[in-house]
């Protein structure tokens, strides 16, 4: 199953940041950079296209893990929309090389993997579990811009042209 | 207008991180480190070579938003004198591949895009608003060495040899 | 001398994550991910393969400099395993092209530069001056999972095939 047939299959709403291009918000950044089959992605939160933030706020105090879990998800459905501005279809994506997942948390909160899983768990199931698994590291953090409790700074490995 | 003849235009300052090699004060690690076209540079910091910093401290407590993006934008004046380093000169550079950037603040400071924009904005003078635009992301942190209260992690893209 | 050879001079215990593959600890991310000749890794920790922490805590709080430097040394040990679960053999190492290090600590703790040389050292020893120099960069964050103090964050340049 290809992951454009699976995203229809799990019912994905995936943002389309082409129509205005990267959804008009950004002028001094750019959505993703191409260099040989590595494809950067800018770094990622789960906000809706209008900007608004699913949960704002700390895990580990006004947010649990789960709500940690259930942003990275959202965060990592709003890259696989990076990445068809970048390679046309998700089906072009050969495997998720790296992800860094920067959390906002309590200093003494320690279960960063688990909100990292959201993200982890949402690219296996689209990119199935070989392609999907991704070099990875959960950071626990001070903040994030609007409150976002999560952000994803992921490496793209595209099929070879 | 190459980048050098922007960088004499707008006057900057570019400290010469050759002559002693990046300023003799990295024992242990390098400048950058050339891969195909990918350059990735050290963390670069709003520093004199001397080690004077710009503005130590925490941006949203003794430091505000304004210095936070004269820190970012000094720091990336400082990844110039790295690129010409690795690549001899700025008109070697394609492009500002990625740009991960670290932002000493407070619990609920929000406002990280900001800050990032001082580095977003100076690599726009120099290179253009094509390639001079970066894959981004601010990340909110507890410290940075010497005080600093802006560290960049980039990734550039150099012409192909 | 190859790094192999380095490794038995200084007796590095050096753990084996292929048997089982990665430790088995992880079961949604991988150990590496290689395109073309650079080699990205997991984030590593200096924790046991069992998962036992070496030094659980805060540097600057409960832990000193030298207990940091000793967590980045051990983890970046323990990333020589990935080296080898990757490559086969660390003498198909060309270099540490990145070493991004995050260090759990106080908010005024400014002193990253010599925890992250607790890794910088070690790849020096094994890998030689030249090939193991890494652009580097060390950042205070809140947290990091099960209390570690220290997480690299590791890309390597493959010898060409």
């Amino acid at each position: 199953v290809s992951p454009e047939a699976r995203v229809r299959e799990l019912g994905l709403q995936i943002q389309d940041y082409a129509d205005p291009p990267y959804g008009g918000r950004y002028g001094t950044m750019k959505a993703f950079h191409r260099s040989g089959d590595l494809v950067m992605l800018s770094g990622m939160t789960g906000e809706s296209r209008e900007g608004v933030v699913l949960h704002p706020g700390r895990v580990g105090a006004d947010l649990g893990v789960e709500q940690g879990y259930e942003s990275a998800r959202l965060a990592a459905i709003n890259t696989l929309g990076l990445m068809r501005l970048a390679l046309g279809s998700l089906d072009a994506v050969a495997g998720i090389a790296g992800n860094l997942t920067f959390v906002v948390c309590t200093p003494d909160f320690e279960d960063l993997h688990t909100v990292g899983e959201g993200a982890s768990h949402l690219y296996a199931e689209v990119f199935g579990p070989a392609a999907g698994r991704a070099t990875h590291a959960s950071i626990g953090v001070m903040s994030l811009s609007r409150r976002n409790c999560v952000e994803l700074w992921i490496t793209v490995e595209a099929r070879h042209a």
